[in-house]
């Protein structure tokens, strides 16, 4: 039913450019971890949980490499260090590549190199399992939040695509249709200015027979005012221990616009987006991008040249603008605070699947 | 100092064609009145109060025409018809077009057409100097309205393309830094689908030497919260005698971002768009424009083929959340209604240059 955004294939990896989606589905298939490097942060590869499985399996790629070096271990840190490079925000990056770490890193590991590859490929299985588990969990979860008949607007890109699996935001209105049978209406944002709106929920619903309409983001306060959104939901690319959630650019507008117009606006997210290191937003670093991304389109120059350009990938909506955050351990309300720091120290991992 | 975007050449109408900006700087000189009527629909030539003008002189344009047919009169209403037919939000445009029609169609008009001809001919002129001499009354007022060091925020285009002369909110800070000597900052929203902000604005403030940030629409609230936003002024397509102001899609979520960071929000535009027969937005039609606005740019397709879109061209801002109108009588605070009133009453014409 969905496009396989990310496959392992024993000693390569095969992904989808997202980049050249919707008018072309190219496969890239590589067994060189600069390739995914490259991948990452092209936003060839993106969605923050798949950042995650992607930079696991780069891992395993570069240890296979690793294995023609002088220092095996050497080669693993300059492969992790290169990993970790490709994009500040989203912080499943960092906890994918930090369970890795365990497996290569800590102290009495193996000294048989094969062995510690071998290790690794099963880590980076193992999260890509869980991954797609844990993205079932939300999208079933988040299903719940929404009625028969809603007209649910999204911003940026958060199904299968994005995660592996169902996805998040858009999983669980992707469950909610498909598994509960509920009739929901999608609004799009476009999402510049990589248009991952436009380019890829669309697509998706589209594939998925859910009638979407695709907007342009300053369209949102317009349909807000006229009545035709009933929810917001979105994804996390990192959220703060106080709630405070980093998404994609635009995400904090589309919040303001909800909470003025009494909308309920949700967040689906896995645990891994939250970060025990951030207690508010302020301590997430927002990743800036090139100008050349607000500047042309697809190549054509929409700006005069030698405009000055801020970029910003990513906003950040306080915690008091959100009404629910979707986990893979349900759904969590405010004050989000202390049921974060319960939710991240559960023991993970072992869910079967749910719903 | 600006680019000229309309001139009556005694015969013909010279325009630049705005939708090649910035790229290229292409001119039309025609007689044909219909290319005045494409031209106003694809966008050639916008901007409220440029509207106004072009198609008054559009109307001369038929005039002449009008002489070679058997009905001068008929040919007319004809004319008039297809103007009025372009675009339906921008009330400038019916505001002209009811000046010129007092000239051609009240009783006892004359029969001799060239007489006629002639009247038509120095009232689009009138319009246009009268336009003119307001933009410079509305820059010289909304000056007033910023301090030195103001980072000023707007959305569309507002300048000397979209009006002549100075501009409305773009003439306001234009007059501010050039006149009054003030340093201003601007962050120019690049406006989709068109790209006005990216394409005209930034292209502009460049021309005239204005440090210009240029950001994706749904970078504003980024910037609000970050506390990069001092103020932010638009201009207006039409205003409702209650003070809610139509004005291109987008300036709606900036208004509500504005209210929501406590950072005022300032409209600037001719009293020829206070429309006396819309009481409120309510009665504001809001144009719809073509999908394929949203989902191509530059001919690059950014979306799936047969997707749904929406597309309107304009929002309503309701006047609780306007500061201030700036028009060609002053600047007016709220409550508006009377205000606008006694404004809409006064006799017009006849401002010389002052400031």
């Amino acid at each position: 039913m969905f496009l396989r955004a990310l496959e392992w294939k024993g000693r390569s990896l095969r992904f989808l450019d997202q980049t050249r989606l919707p008018r072309e589905e190219v496969y890239v298939e590589t067994e060189d971890y600069r390739d995914v490097v490259e991948a990452i942060k092209r936003l060839r590869i993106r969605g923050a949980p798949l950042i995650g499985v992607a930079a696991a399996y780069g891992l395993c790629l570069g240890a296979f490499e690793g294995l023609k070096s002088e220092d095996f271990f050497s080669f693993l840190e300059q492969v992790d260090h290169e990993l970790r490079s490709t994009r500040p925000t989203a912080v499943n990056l960092f906890w994918a590549l930090d369970r890795m770490r365990i497996v290569w890193s800590v102290r009495n590991v193996s000294e048989d190199w094969e062995e510690v590859v071998d290790r690794l490929v099963a880590e980076a299985k193992a999260i890509d399992a869980e991954n797609a588990l844990t993205s079932e969990r939300i999208a079933c979860f988040g299903a719940t939040l929404f009625e028969d008949g809603d007209r649910v607007l999204t911003h940026c890109n958060t199904g299968p695509l994005a995660c592996g699996g169902w996805g998040t935001a858009l999983g669980a209105i992707l469950w909610a249709v498909h598994k509960e049978g509920k009739r929901i209406t999608v609004y799009a944002d476009e999402t510049r200015p990589l248009f991952q709106g436009a380019r890829l929920t669309a697509f998706e619903l589209l594939k998925s027979n859910i009638p979407v309409t695709l907007v342009c983001d300053n369209m949102a306060g317009f349909l807000m005012s006229q009545g035709h959104i009933t929810k917001v939901i979105v994804g996390a690319d990192r959220i703060a221990m106080n709630g405070d959630v980093a998404n994609k650019i635009g995400t904090y507008t589309v919040a303001v616009l909800a909470h003025h117009h009494g909308i309920p606006f949700y967040v689906a997210a896995p645990l891994s987006t939250v970060d025990p290191e951030a207690q508010t937003g302020a301590d997430i670093p927002i990743e800036e991008r090139d100008a050349q991304e607000v500047t042309t389109v697809g190549g054509v120059p929409i700006a005069p040249p030698g405009i000055t350009v801020r970029n910003p990938a990513f906003d950040v909506t306080p915690s008091s603008l959100v009404h629910a955050l979707v986990t893979e351990e349900g759904i969590v309300y405010p004050p989000f605070e202390e049921k974060l720091k319960i939710l991240k120290k559960k023991r993970r991992g072992g869910h079967g699947s749910i719903c």
